[in-house]
């Protein structure tokens, strides 16, 4: 049976990634040695690096005067070399979901943190609005998409300080004015790739900017030295990840780009809203103005609460994989990433409405 | 033609190793789900985190009262998360290559370190002898092999101190007695997987011992809570660099484990080293009883020094790749790891053997 992946990272991948990824893995670049086994000091290796940065700044539009590089340890060790780096007496968070209340948490290391709005009194269904950004602290932090609640942020902030964004789990499905943040990052598994590499993109003028003695791996200087052979190669990079971020980039850039995937993921969207708006069973659990594009987050309308688990085990049947909502949620998460195609969202949609038909009867 | 895989590391692996991880991609244990695809929070995939600990314990036969986790960021992260969790006022630390003397700057952001010995006044080819370890040291660190130079620690030291040390290359090469040391750690590219993952071995108590904040990333007391579902998995961990690792070390123990491993690498080193002496073409480049039983370095013999460049070429024709000894040391470098079969071995040797023949017509 065709199963349909809607996890929330790890997730599913352009079957041209993973394909292109089992080839290298056999035979990298013709050389006779498969991919987990050559050196990251080979002129192949150093060509797909150099390309995956090309890629990143292609696609993104992303100026000269930012770095792009890669790095290990997940979102998560972003969220203390961020204020490593950036924080030299404050920082400003926006608090929409348990992620950014981690990364505050971290800022904290490092100077005075400010939370300067929180959705935490309504679990994070909503994206807080009107909120002041303190002119007098280093940097503003925002995630753009909370992969738990379902919520994001779907436009580019206009901040008058340093603007810093998580966007693990929206980065690539939508056109971003990068000239309007100072850095952005996030782990790969959701539209860059598989779990073990983090995509930073920093303005240059950024990095270093801090009188802090940084360790070497936590400083954003020693990742990305002039030379750019050496870019994200001080130790070695994380080779496999990589390679697949490349070949899902590629596969992003055969699609259109970015504002072709914004219609793709669009699309999407609104046929899985609709259909939670539509039918009778289910109800959508974030606000309506700051739904996610990437997760879409339903519970069992009131009244059909006791038909939670039979509606699991019936998508289940019908190869729906990773819809159970997070523990803090509840109910059920659709994930459709990039990578997600409409077709699983209608094999979704059509079980949804059967289910609906069936409980009619 | 054939290719024999001399990669420094990244390097050869287990053919099985390599061939269950592209299963896997295409399908991960029957899910119909691939192994990049798949949620980390899966069964299926909790039990590979629980076997890939309990295959470390097995293996090295690590005491209960030690916690083994794997970790993102290579073992360059670890040489500042070892004195951030360890180090209270001072450090000890031998310098046997630039690995260790980077280990141990990393070491001074966090209190006094002393270099008990180094061995940089003749290019790092000898292990220093003699020394005498500081017993008002909180730990005293080692690099057990030096992966640029071809030298080794052969045994567990006695230290009066905690004993920390990096096993990067030859972890899983021999036995170890754990017990002799507080901590052990290592990037996984050499001996037990592809890059990626780290590695780290250390006694409990050693853990939160430090009255320093941590940030929750660097403290290693958040990726070993007690509940063992949990290990390593705070955050997303890599998911496949340990999907490979967990089929390097299956193949290690069908091997006959780490017993059978030394036998095996024990003749390869001798194959190899017992050709560089005997050939007039070639001379190694550590002191002998240092030499590493994992890269065994050797240059041209004195009056021979113009052949480099045609030897190079000549087994690259033959098929070997990855024999470029490092810059600061020249010549040749052939790394036998684990996976490197002994038939590569004698490959190389015949190489030798040929060219000499053809030098003497």
């Amino acid at each position: 049976m065709k199963k349909h992946n809607f996890n929330a990272g790890p997730c599913v991948l352009p079957r041209e990634a993973v394909e292109s990824a089992i080839e290298a893995i056999r035979d990298f670049d013709n050389t006779g040695i498969g991919l987990l086994e050559i050196s990251h000091r080979t002129p192949g290796w150093e060509r797909i690096m150099a390309e995956t940065e090309q890629l990143w700044r292609d696609l993104l539009n992303i100026p000269d005067d930012y770095a792009v590089m890669f790095l290990g340890g997940g979102a998560s060790t972003q969220f203390f070399e961020v204020p490593a780096n950036l924080l030299k007496k404050k920082a400003a968070y926006l608090q929409t979901g348990v992620w950014a209340k981690k990364a505050a948490k971290e800022a904290k290391f490092y100077g005075e943190v400010e939370i300067v709005a929180s959705s935490e009194d309504k679990n994070y269904t909503y994206i807080p609005k009107g909120y002041k950004i303190p002119t007098d602290a280093d940097y503003f932090h925002i995630t753009t998409n909370n992969t738990i609640y379902g919520t994001e942020i779907h436009e580019d902030i206009d901040s008058p300080i340093t603007l810093v964004a998580d966007m693990s789990s929206d980065i690539m499905s939508r056109p971003v004015d990068v000239k309007k943040y100072g850095m952005i990052y996030g782990g790969a598994q959701k539209n860059v790739g598989p779990a073990g590499v983090t995509f930073v993109i920093i303005r240059k003028d950024l990095i270093g900017s801090s009188e802090r003695p940084l360790q070497t791996m936590v400083n954003y200087a020693t990742h990305y030295p002039e030379e750019a052979r050496n870019h994200s190669m001080f130790n070695t990079p994380p080779v496999l990840p990589i390679f697949v971020m490349h070949e899902t980039l590629k596969w992003v850039k055969a699609q259109g780009g970015v504002e072709a995937m914004y219609k793709i993921n669009k699309k999407k969207a609104e046929t899985l809203y609709n259909e939670i708006d539509r039918n009778s069973m289910f109800v959508g659990t974030a606000v309506k103005e700051d739904r996610s594009m990437m997760n879409v987050c339903f519970v069992m309308a009131p009244g059909h609460e006791d038909l939670e688990a039979e509606f699991m085990a019936f998508a289940k049947e019908k190869g729906m994989v990773g819809i159970k909502g997070h523990r803090s949620v509840g109910g059920f998460r659709a994930s459709i990433y990039n990578a997600c195609p409409q077709e699983s969202v209608d094999a979704l949609v059509a079980c949804m409405q059967e289910f609906e038909k069936n409980h009619k009867k």
